[in-house]
């Protein structure tokens, strides 16, 4: 028996998903077929519009629905504080955790050399350009919130070469790393564990 | 920050699918920004016409691009054995396995009281239909292949009861239960062990 062919190219267009497998997009699909018509028209619009409403800000490449975003045009924010992150979805994560009120620069990736990734193929001029520019004179602290993977340090280890080359008047800082709240020592591996000595607080 | 619009419905489309939780609703739409308007195009065109182009069959009620389906207009099969299952997603993994030449009765759910479903509302009383009106006298088995789940074992329960009192004529079995391929007797709960048990053949 084969598959209808409606069927096949939706399971095809789920499979295509990062962590999505044949079960799963077979799974999803079938439900899908459940599901109210009017329900699969909005979904299939969302897709549509998903690229055509959002646009990235020129100033800090985060997405948004405006250029420059919400966050760049913000007076309310410290513009003096510059957050470096990977991803578009590492701004909504510390956006969710509240406490930041500086402003952000996405890289849309890290330093990555088995992938053939390199300096230039992500946003670390255009980081150093909001930096040294005339109007951004007054750039205070630079927060390097890369992943703590091996990548992520490479990355943070390079801009702050960077940075200290080109803007010696920044501080430069690295995102805290050491053990997540809930974790327990007795499972936590060695390098997570030397990173929590060296990061230790006074109390 | 408040995520653009067309950002949050993609999230909102892809969370309300099963199993999809809020951070990988979160991360496969983000991973769609980077895919091209093309392929985003065809996803949502796939999903709008994934119930247009497919229907239930009025025979087996299992979906195909036509009625009746493929299966049951194939004058190869053995019309004559008539294979039970729960969803149209077991048709695909039984023809997958290349072994059952027969047909198929999907049932589109199973007996569950605890979530008010009877047997009135899933495909029974269509399939004592077929096994008992004029030009179907010839069905000589059934083969209950519903999962073997407290409610899969009720649902089978109570076909095979409704068919040894309509249909004595019709051989009713159970597919086969015991430890799967790859197994290991030592990590198999006991009930399966029971079940291998009960059911082991002459070798």
């Amino acid at each position: 028996m084969k598959v209808p062919k409606a069927v096949q190219q939706v399971i095809d267009s789920f499979e295509r998903l990062p962590g999505i497998g044949p079960k799963t997009a077979q799974r999803l699909t079938f439900y899908l077929l459940h599901v109210p018509q009017t329900e699969l028209d909005s979904f299939a619009q969302s897709l549509e519009q998903l690229k055509k409403n959002t646009m990235l800000c020129s100033n800090c490449f985060s997405i948004g629905e405006n250029n420059p975003c919400a966050i760049c045009e913000d007076s309310q924010r410290d513009h003096a504080t510059i957050c470096v992150v990977e991803q578009p979805l590492d701004v909504l994560a510390l956006e969710k955790s509240g406490r930041y009120k500086g402003v952000y620069h996405v890289l849309h990736g890290r330093i990555d050399p088995l992938n053939s990734i390199g300096p230039d193929e992500i946003y670390i001029r255009q980081l150093m350009e909001r930096v040294t520019n005339g109007h951004a004179k007054d750039v205070r602290e630079i927060i390097l919130a890369t992943n703590p993977t091996m990548e992520g340090e490479a990355t943070a280890m390079y801009i702050s070469k960077q940075l200290k080359n080109h803007a010696p008047q920044v501080n430069v800082s690295r995102i805290g790393r050491g053990l997540p709240i809930g974790a327990d020592i007795e499972y936590a591996d060695e390098i997570t564990l030397q990173r929590a000595m060296e990061g230790r607080s006074d109390y």
